[in-house]
């Protein structure tokens, strides 16, 4: 039976701390898995538990980022898929990532500061209300909203398997 | 015919400036691309050509050397090859680097300062000693040879096809 060669393709996903990006990217994840595809999740707390030193001001995030970003792009250069997700709130260090990978889709998770504080189960933007934590995205540091994602999901009003079905959608270009 | 599975490992290259392991890691990646192995190259310099703000002290060059290192465990992970060559002067991160990755072969090129200077065709010895280049590995900040080296290369004594001839012999472990 014939196969058609999948392409290699960065999928990144963006948006505020608690917007919705870990969970659907976990279930693309899981559907390429189960697919056999070549893929790897890259996420920001994992990769941050390994270099616990990175820090949250704009210069250490914006470099965060851009080494997260190249990781992607050697991972999609050797063939792998790769599913990332990372709050990466600059817009120019999400379009330097986007330069350095060949088929980068950008994901713009875009849920409400608001709805996104009542599903913050760990009470992160309380404490960042109150000045308990520094540069917290959505409260005391800016966000910048993509200019051209590829894809934009609305997780307050759209079910996760509408959200699903538009990602699965764009990545058959590349399957 | 049967072809054994090959497992992927990283090879890292440590040594002074100019000691020879950019030369021998280009000699070990183009032998595996000809065997149409999946390798990646890491250099130093080209990584930094990436990343132009990392400097160069001891704490800079710790989490330079974590960083590349985590992006060869995820190549590795991935079932590719790894030939990286990188200063990486500090025992710590070297080691850090191996307990990320599944096969870590690490192997010290031991050119002495005096034999490297000789081959420095940028002067960048003659830089440091004059004071132009601060943190400058073997001149003004430190080396700490290897404990437990895999292969130890002596690039003063031993040809380069001799060295090559070692290094093939340690990769058959995984070939």
């Amino acid at each position: 039976m014939f196969k058609r060669k999948t392409k290699a393709f960065v999928l990144w996903f963006t948006g505020l701390p608690c917007s919705g990006k870990s969970t659907l990217a976990d279930m693309v994840y899981d559907f390429l898995m189960k697919k056999d595809h070549k893929v790897e999740r890259l996420d920001g707390d994992t990769v941050r538990t390994v270099f616990p030193e990175t820090g949250f001001t704009k210069e250490e995030r914006d470099e965060h980022i851009k080494r997260v970003g190249y990781l992607a792009s050697m991972l999609e250069k050797n063939g792998i898929i790769v599913v990332s997700s990372f709050v990466s709130p600059y817009e120019e260090s999400r379009e330097f990532v986007r330069g350095l990978c060949r088929n980068f889709i950008e994901v713009y998770v875009s849920t409400s500061a608001e709805e996104c504080e009542k599903r913050d189960v760990k009470g992160m933007y309380k404490k960042a209300r109150e000045g308990e934590i520094e540069n917290f995205t959505g409260i005391n540091d800016p966000y910048e909203i993509p200019r051209n994602p590829d894809i934009v999901i609305d997780a307050e009003k759209e079910p996760a398997e509408e959200s699903f079905r538009k990602i699965k959608k764009h990545m058959r270009r590349y399957m």
